[in-house]
């Protein structure tokens, strides 16, 4: 088997993770070469031992290079891709893809034109905690799911570069939340009905440092999807409601527990406790005879891992885990969140 | 000092609870008798050694009457309420007061006729998680609050009488969340800016079984108020943010958490965490130097308890804490909700 060898374009956080660890260590593909505008970080690239480029043009005139990985701020994506796939290089691209569905749409068409593959890495369908969820959602192990909340919460601010300024594409909207619908419309195979967004603007930069947003879904299904970076303490990572049950994951350490509920014909009734001022029977817990704590899913995917899938998509092997038509209906809700926030009013 | 002597109308649930312990083991007030349009409910309270009434004519008839509570099902509030003012009694009635600001008003204005005292028990202003929440808005512990969620989560659906039949003023945003709104207007000064709502008819009651709210204040604020009667596990019952920090009640048990921003010129840096299939610097827990844990501030009300007030604004010493038209301004936010949810619309 024949490696794919990428060049890295793009040597911050995200791109010399990809270099040295993602394609570096990887079976299907590997890292030929790295390239950034910053003169010092290709010093530190060579300083790693990385093939350095000496410019953009020189990797896709190196007949070598089958294919490039962009990591850099998200607004030069979009020329930086395009001219990789007319160089007739596969490119697999940094999320968000583009800041708009009509630029993706353009990237679409000359990958479509120029028959290169083109694959946004959107790594997190491969999260052990989503992967539990999607258990949950498709075996119905506590019935169907019909809320789903899905948060990150942070209280480092916005990280410190080109991700609090505007122009290049920053926000959290932008870079966590790509993650999390991407994640919720991955799971739901129903259409989004409606959309109410509210972002937060509260660290005073001038992008979103966070945001609210209310989804629903044809079928019913209700979605809280939330980030935010002035969060001193966490509320829980998943929380999601079935028709038997509530499971809840806690955070990345994938703590978390499954309640279930025990369908019987006789009903115990649960104690009424004090609750502030007030008696209630209505938020007692649960008789104990009521409901069997599950432990959470294995979260496994049947899906293969995303450069093993990428090596198979550019060798006619498979079709893509990630479907550019989902990244698309991605843009397109994000596109929505920002006119629901811009307006305050659902968006149909 | 000569007690008000309260008949008890209604003698279910809460009804028997003010009879005995909120009324009957009070300073200031007294349980003089009790009626129930249902006879094996007199026949209880008559064996519990209560002055049983033989018609509710016969209670506003006797001259030793000073006041009634109202604890009946949500629909007859209204005539209950307007009878017994007409008859020169004081009157607290249970919450919700009406299903409409229309009511609202017809009562208030009997009130303001006859001249006599019409108050609301909105007894949850008097609960110590509400009271921490509202010591850490007004003393600022956090800064100023910015994010305030607030929750009641249960699993055993809605009662199994009158409340979950649309008829008599059923369902989850006229039984919890009137007292949850009721909290959120008496804690933010400032005029509510627009209303967002999603109701829940999950468990297949003719009413909500549940609801998730987002309101905005003109001052900034955001809040979400959520109930829910099919959550096997709880979320926070409060969770808020504020400029400097984040606060966490956990439950009526009074368990949580303050965290404070350390306010410094040298910023510690967090440390990145993996993150499912990615590193974050982002959603790293802040560096240790970067923040203080704090108790929970001790929750203690500057103003007189529910039926101490109602002794002194009916002998004229007061004025009301729970007053008409704060009720008033919560169950026009209650029509907003409706109107929001029936609509899927934001109500401005």
């Amino acid at each position: 088997m024949k490696k794919i060898k990428f060049v890295v374009i793009g040597f911050g956080g995200m791109g010399s993770y990809h270099a040295r660890d993602l394609i570096g260590k990887n079976e299907f593909v590997e890292t030929y070469g790295v390239y950034d505008i910053d003169g010092a970080k290709n010093q530190q690239a060579t300083e790693e031992g990385f093939n350095v480029f000496e410019s953009y043009e020189a990797v896709l005139a190196d007949e070598q290079v089958d294919a490039i990985l962009v990591a850099t701020p998200n607004d030069v994506h979009k020329d930086l891709v395009i001219q990789a796939l007319h160089a007739g290089k596969h490119v697999v691209c940094e999320k968000p893809v583009t800041m708009s569905v009509a630029d993706f749409d353009e990237m679409v068409e000359v990958a479509d034109e120029t028959g290169q593959t083109l694959m946004v890495h959107q790594n997190r369908r491969w999260d052990r905690d989503f992967l539990m969820i999607r258990e949950l959602y498709q075996n119905q192990i506590i019935g169907e799911l019909f809320q789903l909340e899905s948060r990150v919460h942070g209280a480092n601010g916005i990280p410190g570069d080109w991700r609090h300024l505007p122009e290049y594409g920053g926000g959290m909207v932008l870079d966590w939340g790509v993650h999390l619908l991407d994640q919720l419309l991955f799971l739901v195979d129903s259409p989004v009905k409606s959309v109410y967004a509210d972002l937060s603007y509260v660290l005073g930069d001038p992008v979103d440092d966070g945001f609210v947003s209310f989804i629903t879904f044809e079928n019913g299904l209700r979605a809280q999807i939330e980030v935010g970076t002035s969060n001193f303490m966490k509320l829980p990572r998943w929380y999601v409601k079935g028709t038997q049950g509530t499971a809840l994951i806690q955070d990345w350490d994938l703590s978390g527990q499954v309640i279930k509920q025990v369908v019987t014909d006789e009903k115990v009734e649960p104690t009424p406790i004090q609750a502030g001022q007030g008696l209630t029977k209505t938020m007692a817990p649960p008789s104990e005879e009521m409901i069997e704590p599950l432990a959470l899913p294995e979260g496994i995917a049947e899906f293969p891992e995303f450069y093993e899938n990428v090596y198979q998509v550019i060798n006619g092997l498979n079709e893509p885990v990630v479907k550019n038509q989902e990244v698309r209906n991605v843009l397109q809700l994000i596109e929505e969140i920002f006119e629901s926030a811009e307006g305050n009013r659902v968006v149909n």
